[in-house]
Protein backbone atom coordinates (compact mmCIF):
# COMPACT_ATOMS: atom_id res chain seq x y z
CA UNK A 1 0.00 0.00 0.00
CA UNK A 2 2.50 2.56 -0.98
CA UNK A 3 -0.25 5.25 -1.37
CA UNK A 4 -3.02 6.41 1.23
CA UNK A 5 -6.79 5.61 -0.41
CA UNK A 6 -8.11 8.69 1.50
CA UNK A 7 -5.72 11.56 0.24
CA UNK A 8 -3.39 9.56 -2.56
CA UNK A 9 -0.33 10.64 -1.06
CA UNK A 10 2.77 8.54 -0.74
CA UNK A 11 2.73 6.48 2.33
CA UNK A 12 5.54 5.19 4.44
CA UNK A 13 6.11 2.25 6.97
CA UNK A 14 6.95 3.41 10.80
CA UNK A 15 5.07 2.31 14.05
CA UNK A 16 2.57 4.07 15.03
CA UNK A 17 2.19 5.74 18.80
CA UNK A 18 0.67 2.77 20.84
CA UNK A 19 0.81 0.21 18.49
CA UNK A 20 3.60 -2.89 18.09
CA UNK A 21 3.81 -2.98 14.43
CA UNK A 22 4.67 -1.25 11.07
CA UNK A 23 1.92 0.25 9.21
CA UNK A 24 1.67 2.62 6.33
CA UNK A 25 1.61 6.03 7.36
CA UNK A 26 -0.27 8.31 5.34
CA UNK A 27 2.87 11.47 5.44
CA UNK A 28 0.35 13.80 4.27
CA UNK A 29 -2.88 13.49 6.27
CA UNK A 30 -1.28 11.03 8.85
CA UNK A 31 -3.88 8.08 8.40
CA UNK A 32 -2.75 4.63 9.23
CA UNK A 33 -3.57 1.66 7.13
CA UNK A 34 -4.54 -1.45 8.43
CA UNK A 35 -4.30 -4.60 6.79
CA UNK A 36 -6.01 -7.75 8.13
CA UNK A 37 -6.63 -11.12 7.25
CA UNK A 38 -9.66 -11.92 4.90
CA UNK A 39 -12.01 -14.68 5.00
CA UNK A 40 -12.88 -17.21 2.57
CA UNK A 41 -16.28 -19.01 3.05
CA UNK A 42 -17.26 -22.05 1.40
CA UNK A 43 -19.80 -25.14 2.02
CA UNK A 44 -19.69 -28.69 1.55
CA UNK A 45 -23.52 -29.53 0.48
CA UNK A 46 -24.54 -33.25 0.61
CA UNK A 47 -27.27 -34.78 -1.28
CA UNK A 48 -28.22 -38.74 -0.75
CA UNK A 49 -24.71 -39.86 0.82
CA UNK A 50 -22.79 -38.00 -2.15
CA UNK A 51 -21.24 -34.52 -2.29
CA UNK A 52 -21.20 -31.22 -4.35
CA UNK A 53 -17.29 -30.73 -6.19
CA UNK A 54 -16.37 -27.91 -8.80
CA UNK A 55 -13.88 -28.13 -11.09
CA UNK A 56 -12.05 -24.66 -11.08
CA UNK A 57 -12.76 -22.84 -14.11
CA UNK A 58 -10.51 -19.86 -12.68
CA UNK A 59 -6.18 -19.40 -11.57
CA UNK A 60 -5.38 -20.52 -9.18
CA UNK A 61 -5.61 -24.28 -9.30
CA UNK A 62 -7.85 -23.86 -12.58
CA UNK A 63 -9.05 -27.48 -13.77
CA UNK A 64 -9.03 -29.03 -10.16
CA UNK A 65 -11.78 -29.48 -8.22
CA UNK A 66 -13.04 -27.62 -4.86
CA UNK A 67 -15.75 -26.88 -2.61
CA UNK A 68 -17.47 -23.94 -3.63
CA UNK A 69 -15.86 -21.21 -1.78
CA UNK A 70 -15.05 -17.20 -1.90
CA UNK A 71 -14.49 -14.01 0.12
CA UNK A 72 -16.77 -12.83 2.34
CA UNK A 73 -18.18 -9.91 1.10
CA UNK A 74 -18.85 -6.93 3.59
CA UNK A 75 -22.41 -6.70 4.84
CA UNK A 76 -22.98 -10.44 4.71
CA UNK A 77 -22.63 -12.84 7.50
CA UNK A 78 -20.50 -16.32 7.15
CA UNK A 79 -23.14 -18.60 6.62
CA UNK A 80 -25.36 -15.46 3.84
CA UNK A 81 -21.48 -15.96 1.77
CA UNK A 82 -20.92 -19.75 1.99
CA UNK A 83 -24.49 -19.91 1.13
CA UNK A 84 -24.19 -17.01 -2.20
CA UNK A 85 -20.83 -19.15 -3.27
CA UNK A 86 -22.57 -22.11 -3.55
CA UNK A 87 -25.02 -20.44 -5.28
CA UNK A 88 -22.82 -18.41 -7.45
CA UNK A 89 -19.94 -21.52 -8.37
CA UNK A 90 -22.82 -24.09 -8.52
CA UNK A 91 -26.14 -22.63 -8.67
CA UNK A 92 -27.15 -24.99 -5.50
CA UNK A 93 -29.26 -23.96 -2.98
CA UNK A 94 -27.85 -24.63 0.76
CA UNK A 95 -30.68 -25.90 3.30
CA UNK A 96 -29.91 -26.46 7.14
CA UNK A 97 -26.81 -24.70 6.94
CA UNK A 98 -24.09 -25.42 9.67
CA UNK A 99 -20.47 -24.10 10.90
CA UNK A 100 -18.55 -27.32 10.19
CA UNK A 101 -14.36 -25.89 10.02
CA UNK A 102 -12.50 -23.01 10.47
CA UNK A 103 -8.57 -23.12 8.98
CA UNK A 104 -5.64 -20.28 9.59
CA UNK A 105 -3.64 -19.65 6.56
CA UNK A 106 -1.46 -17.54 8.39
CA UNK A 107 1.14 -17.58 6.07
CA UNK A 108 -1.12 -15.75 2.86
CA UNK A 109 -3.30 -14.01 5.77
CA UNK A 110 -6.74 -15.83 5.29
CA UNK A 111 -9.33 -17.70 7.26
CA UNK A 112 -10.92 -19.94 5.39
CA UNK A 113 -14.89 -20.87 7.46
CA UNK A 114 -16.52 -24.06 6.06
CA UNK A 115 -20.24 -24.97 6.54
CA UNK A 116 -21.72 -27.64 5.60
CA UNK A 117 -25.23 -27.91 4.21
CA UNK A 118 -27.99 -30.40 2.53
CA UNK A 119 -28.19 -29.33 -1.33
CA UNK A 120 -31.93 -28.59 -1.77
CA UNK A 121 -33.17 -30.94 -4.30
CA UNK A 122 -30.12 -32.39 -5.81
CA UNK A 123 -29.96 -29.88 -8.25
CA UNK A 124 -26.21 -27.85 -9.37
CA UNK A 125 -24.97 -26.88 -12.15
CA UNK A 126 -21.94 -25.05 -13.15
CA UNK A 127 -21.44 -21.28 -11.91
CA UNK A 128 -19.79 -18.73 -14.48
CA UNK A 129 -16.27 -19.64 -12.70
CA UNK A 130 -16.68 -23.32 -13.15
CA UNK A 131 -16.44 -25.72 -15.40
CA UNK A 132 -17.78 -28.44 -14.33
CA UNK A 133 -19.93 -30.00 -11.05
CA UNK A 134 -20.16 -33.58 -9.93
CA UNK A 135 -21.89 -35.13 -7.05
CA UNK A 136 -19.48 -37.27 -5.63
CA UNK A 137 -19.83 -40.42 -3.39
CA UNK A 138 -16.64 -40.98 -1.17
CA UNK A 139 -15.30 -43.45 -3.44
CA UNK A 140 -15.79 -41.25 -6.73
CA UNK A 141 -13.85 -38.12 -5.10
CA UNK A 142 -10.63 -37.10 -7.39
CA UNK A 143 -8.89 -37.15 -4.45
CA UNK A 144 -5.72 -36.74 -6.33
CA UNK A 145 -7.19 -33.42 -8.68
CA UNK A 146 -8.28 -31.59 -5.32
CA UNK A 147 -7.41 -27.62 -5.60
CA UNK A 148 -6.28 -27.21 -2.06
CA UNK A 149 -5.20 -29.24 0.56
CA UNK A 150 -8.29 -27.56 2.97
CA UNK A 151 -11.02 -28.82 0.01
CA UNK A 152 -9.65 -32.44 1.37
CA UNK A 153 -9.14 -32.01 4.49
CA UNK A 154 -13.03 -31.53 4.71
CA UNK A 155 -13.68 -34.01 2.55
CA UNK A 156 -12.11 -36.28 4.67
CA UNK A 157 -13.74 -35.36 8.26
CA UNK A 158 -16.84 -35.10 6.46
CA UNK A 159 -16.73 -38.78 4.97
CA UNK A 160 -15.21 -40.13 8.51
CA UNK A 161 -18.10 -38.08 10.15
CA UNK A 162 -20.68 -39.59 8.43
CA UNK A 163 -19.97 -43.35 9.60
CA UNK A 164 -20.38 -41.76 13.24
CA UNK A 165 -23.39 -39.16 12.50
CA UNK A 166 -21.00 -36.61 14.44
CA UNK A 167 -19.89 -33.69 13.22
CA UNK A 168 -18.09 -31.69 15.13
CA UNK A 169 -16.66 -28.07 14.37
CA UNK A 170 -12.96 -28.34 14.26
CA UNK A 171 -10.05 -25.56 14.19
CA UNK A 172 -7.39 -26.18 12.27
CA UNK A 173 -3.96 -24.70 10.96
CA UNK A 174 -2.53 -24.75 7.33
CA UNK A 175 0.89 -24.78 8.37
CA UNK A 176 4.20 -24.84 5.48
CA UNK A 177 3.83 -24.01 1.47
CA UNK A 178 3.14 -25.02 -1.50
CA UNK A 179 7.03 -25.51 -2.48
CA UNK A 180 7.69 -27.38 1.18
CA UNK A 181 4.84 -29.28 1.61
CA UNK A 182 1.65 -28.50 3.37
CA UNK A 183 0.34 -29.58 6.59
CA UNK A 184 -2.89 -29.17 8.24
CA UNK A 185 -2.85 -29.24 12.41
CA UNK A 186 -6.40 -29.46 13.90
CA UNK A 187 -5.93 -27.61 17.44
CA UNK A 188 -7.25 -29.46 20.91
CA UNK A 189 -6.49 -32.54 19.65
CA UNK B 1 -11.20 4.42 -0.64
CA UNK B 2 -11.43 7.68 -2.92
CA UNK B 3 -7.35 7.01 -3.85
CA UNK B 4 -5.54 3.99 -5.00
CA UNK B 5 -3.23 2.71 -2.86
CA UNK B 6 -1.20 1.13 -5.84
CA UNK B 7 -0.77 4.15 -7.73
CA UNK B 8 -2.07 7.37 -5.81
CA UNK B 9 -4.47 8.07 -8.60
CA UNK B 10 -8.38 8.80 -8.00
CA UNK B 11 -10.58 5.81 -8.05
CA UNK B 12 -14.67 5.72 -9.46
CA UNK B 13 -17.20 3.12 -8.30
CA UNK B 14 -18.40 0.65 -11.08
CA UNK B 15 -18.94 -3.50 -11.26
CA UNK B 16 -15.67 -4.95 -12.91
CA UNK B 17 -16.39 -7.24 -15.77
CA UNK B 18 -16.89 -10.57 -14.18
CA UNK B 19 -18.26 -9.35 -11.33
CA UNK B 20 -21.56 -8.51 -9.82
CA UNK B 21 -20.64 -5.82 -7.12
CA UNK B 22 -19.38 -2.66 -7.38
CA UNK B 23 -16.24 -1.69 -6.25
CA UNK B 24 -13.26 1.05 -6.29
CA UNK B 25 -11.46 1.01 -9.34
CA UNK B 26 -8.59 3.15 -10.24
CA UNK B 27 -8.63 5.18 -13.27
CA UNK B 28 -5.16 5.10 -14.11
CA UNK B 29 -3.82 1.53 -13.28
CA UNK B 30 -7.22 -0.55 -13.12
CA UNK B 31 -6.43 -2.10 -9.86
CA UNK B 32 -9.83 -3.54 -8.41
CA UNK B 33 -9.95 -2.63 -4.45
CA UNK B 34 -11.61 -5.15 -2.56
CA UNK B 35 -13.12 -4.39 0.92
CA UNK B 36 -13.84 -7.72 2.62
CA UNK B 37 -15.27 -7.73 6.61
CA UNK B 38 -12.58 -7.63 9.35
CA UNK B 39 -11.90 -10.73 11.88
CA UNK B 40 -11.68 -9.49 15.94
CA UNK B 41 -10.41 -12.52 18.15
CA UNK B 42 -10.94 -12.77 21.78
CA UNK B 43 -10.34 -15.48 24.45
CA UNK B 44 -12.56 -15.89 27.70
CA UNK B 45 -10.61 -16.79 30.59
CA UNK B 46 -11.17 -18.75 33.01
CA UNK B 47 -9.37 -19.69 36.43
CA UNK B 48 -11.21 -21.35 39.48
CA UNK B 49 -14.67 -20.49 38.46
CA UNK B 50 -13.82 -16.80 37.69
CA UNK B 51 -13.34 -15.24 34.58
CA UNK B 52 -11.32 -12.63 33.47
CA UNK B 53 -12.82 -9.57 32.41
CA UNK B 54 -11.03 -5.82 31.28
CA UNK B 55 -12.40 -2.62 31.61
CA UNK B 56 -11.67 -0.79 28.65
CA UNK B 57 -9.45 2.31 28.85
CA UNK B 58 -10.39 3.62 25.24
CA UNK B 59 -13.25 4.58 22.84
CA UNK B 60 -15.33 2.57 21.77
CA UNK B 61 -17.63 1.85 25.25
CA UNK B 62 -14.46 2.94 28.10
CA UNK B 63 -15.00 2.34 31.09
CA UNK B 64 -17.35 -0.40 30.42
CA UNK B 65 -16.52 -4.03 30.55
CA UNK B 66 -15.22 -6.64 28.17
CA UNK B 67 -13.59 -9.76 27.44
CA UNK B 68 -9.82 -9.21 25.78
CA UNK B 69 -9.94 -8.98 22.00
CA UNK B 70 -9.02 -7.35 19.06
CA UNK B 71 -8.51 -7.40 15.14
CA UNK B 72 -6.54 -10.32 14.22
CA UNK B 73 -3.89 -9.40 12.14
CA UNK B 74 -1.72 -10.90 9.28
CA UNK B 75 0.69 -13.05 9.76
CA UNK B 76 -1.29 -15.07 12.99
CA UNK B 77 -3.21 -17.27 13.33
CA UNK B 78 -7.17 -17.04 14.58
CA UNK B 79 -5.88 -18.72 18.06
CA UNK B 80 -2.71 -17.15 18.40
CA UNK B 81 -4.52 -13.57 17.70
CA UNK B 82 -6.97 -14.14 20.57
CA UNK B 83 -3.56 -15.18 22.64
CA UNK B 84 -2.22 -12.45 22.02
CA UNK B 85 -4.86 -9.83 22.45
CA UNK B 86 -5.39 -11.75 26.03
CA UNK B 87 -1.51 -10.99 26.94
CA UNK B 88 -1.66 -7.30 25.54
CA UNK B 89 -4.91 -6.35 27.18
CA UNK B 90 -4.53 -8.28 30.45
CA UNK B 91 -1.09 -9.86 30.80
CA UNK B 92 -2.99 -12.83 30.76
CA UNK B 93 -0.98 -16.44 29.51
CA UNK B 94 -3.71 -18.59 27.74
CA UNK B 95 -3.40 -22.39 28.32
CA UNK B 96 -5.23 -24.99 26.57
CA UNK B 97 -7.08 -22.25 24.10
CA UNK B 98 -10.44 -23.30 22.34
CA UNK B 99 -12.41 -22.39 19.20
CA UNK B 100 -15.78 -21.24 21.10
CA UNK B 101 -17.74 -18.75 19.44
CA UNK B 102 -18.48 -17.33 16.20
CA UNK B 103 -20.76 -13.93 15.73
CA UNK B 104 -21.29 -12.16 12.07
CA UNK B 105 -21.73 -8.42 12.36
CA UNK B 106 -22.65 -7.72 9.24
CA UNK B 107 -24.15 -4.32 9.54
CA UNK B 108 -20.31 -3.42 10.53
CA UNK B 109 -18.44 -5.62 8.45
CA UNK B 110 -16.93 -7.86 11.67
CA UNK B 111 -16.39 -11.46 12.54
CA UNK B 112 -15.69 -12.10 15.90
CA UNK B 113 -14.21 -15.41 16.72
CA UNK B 114 -13.98 -15.87 20.57
CA UNK B 115 -11.89 -18.97 22.57
CA UNK B 116 -12.11 -20.11 25.95
CA UNK B 117 -8.96 -21.09 27.66
CA UNK B 118 -7.50 -21.34 31.20
CA UNK B 119 -5.67 -18.52 32.72
CA UNK B 120 -2.15 -19.30 33.25
CA UNK B 121 -1.52 -19.08 37.22
CA UNK B 122 -4.53 -17.28 37.75
CA UNK B 123 -2.43 -13.88 36.94
CA UNK B 124 -3.84 -11.06 35.03
CA UNK B 125 -2.89 -7.01 34.95
CA UNK B 126 -4.22 -4.52 33.14
CA UNK B 127 -2.81 -3.47 29.98
CA UNK B 128 -1.91 -0.34 28.19
CA UNK B 129 -5.75 -0.07 26.52
CA UNK B 130 -7.33 -1.67 30.24
CA UNK B 131 -8.04 0.58 33.02
CA UNK B 132 -8.30 -2.52 35.46
CA UNK B 133 -8.69 -6.58 35.56
CA UNK B 134 -11.12 -8.28 37.51
CA UNK B 135 -11.82 -12.55 38.00
CA UNK B 136 -15.67 -12.41 38.34
CA UNK B 137 -17.42 -15.76 39.26
CA UNK B 138 -21.28 -15.26 37.47
CA UNK B 139 -22.74 -13.25 40.14
CA UNK B 140 -19.94 -10.27 40.26
CA UNK B 141 -20.63 -10.03 36.36
CA UNK B 142 -21.21 -6.47 35.64
CA UNK B 143 -24.41 -7.82 33.43
CA UNK B 144 -25.53 -3.84 32.95
CA UNK B 145 -22.07 -2.36 32.68
CA UNK B 146 -20.81 -4.59 29.26
CA UNK B 147 -18.92 -3.56 26.56
CA UNK B 148 -20.77 -5.21 24.10
CA UNK B 149 -23.87 -7.79 23.27
CA UNK B 150 -20.57 -10.42 22.14
CA UNK B 151 -19.95 -10.09 25.41
CA UNK B 152 -22.88 -10.81 27.32
CA UNK B 153 -23.78 -13.55 25.01
CA UNK B 154 -20.29 -15.45 25.20
CA UNK B 155 -20.34 -14.77 28.77
CA UNK B 156 -24.13 -15.76 29.49
CA UNK B 157 -23.65 -19.19 27.50
CA UNK B 158 -20.19 -20.02 29.35
CA UNK B 159 -21.50 -20.00 32.74
CA UNK B 160 -24.59 -22.09 31.38
CA UNK B 161 -22.10 -24.85 29.41
CA UNK B 162 -20.06 -24.66 33.10
CA UNK B 163 -23.49 -26.17 34.84
CA UNK B 164 -23.39 -28.77 32.19
CA UNK B 165 -19.77 -29.13 31.13
CA UNK B 166 -20.40 -29.49 27.61
CA UNK B 167 -19.18 -26.57 25.51
CA UNK B 168 -20.39 -26.47 22.26
CA UNK B 169 -19.41 -23.72 19.49
CA UNK B 170 -22.07 -21.73 18.58
CA UNK B 171 -22.64 -19.75 15.58
CA UNK B 172 -24.50 -16.63 15.53
CA UNK B 173 -25.51 -13.43 13.77
CA UNK B 174 -25.79 -10.01 15.38
CA UNK B 175 -28.45 -8.41 14.24
CA UNK B 176 -29.78 -4.53 14.56
CA UNK B 177 -27.95 -1.69 15.77
CA UNK B 178 -27.33 0.29 18.70
CA UNK B 179 -30.03 3.08 18.07
CA UNK B 180 -33.04 -0.07 17.38
CA UNK B 181 -32.00 -2.81 19.70
CA UNK B 182 -29.30 -5.29 18.89
CA UNK B 183 -30.64 -8.88 18.99
CA UNK B 184 -28.06 -12.48 19.07
CA UNK B 185 -29.34 -14.86 17.01
CA UNK B 186 -27.88 -18.50 17.40
CA UNK B 187 -27.85 -20.28 14.32
CA UNK B 188 -28.75 -23.87 13.84
CA UNK B 189 -31.19 -23.93 17.25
Amino acid sequence: MPFCSSCGAATTQSVPEGDNRPRQICGRCNCVHYENPKNVVGCLLEWQGKVLLCRRGIEPRKNFWTLPAGFLENGETLAEGAARESLEEANAVCEGIQLYGLYSLARINQVYVMFRATLADGFCEAGDETLEVQLCAEAEVPWDELAFPIVADTLRHYFNDCRTQHFPIRNSDVQGSPAGGITVVQQGV
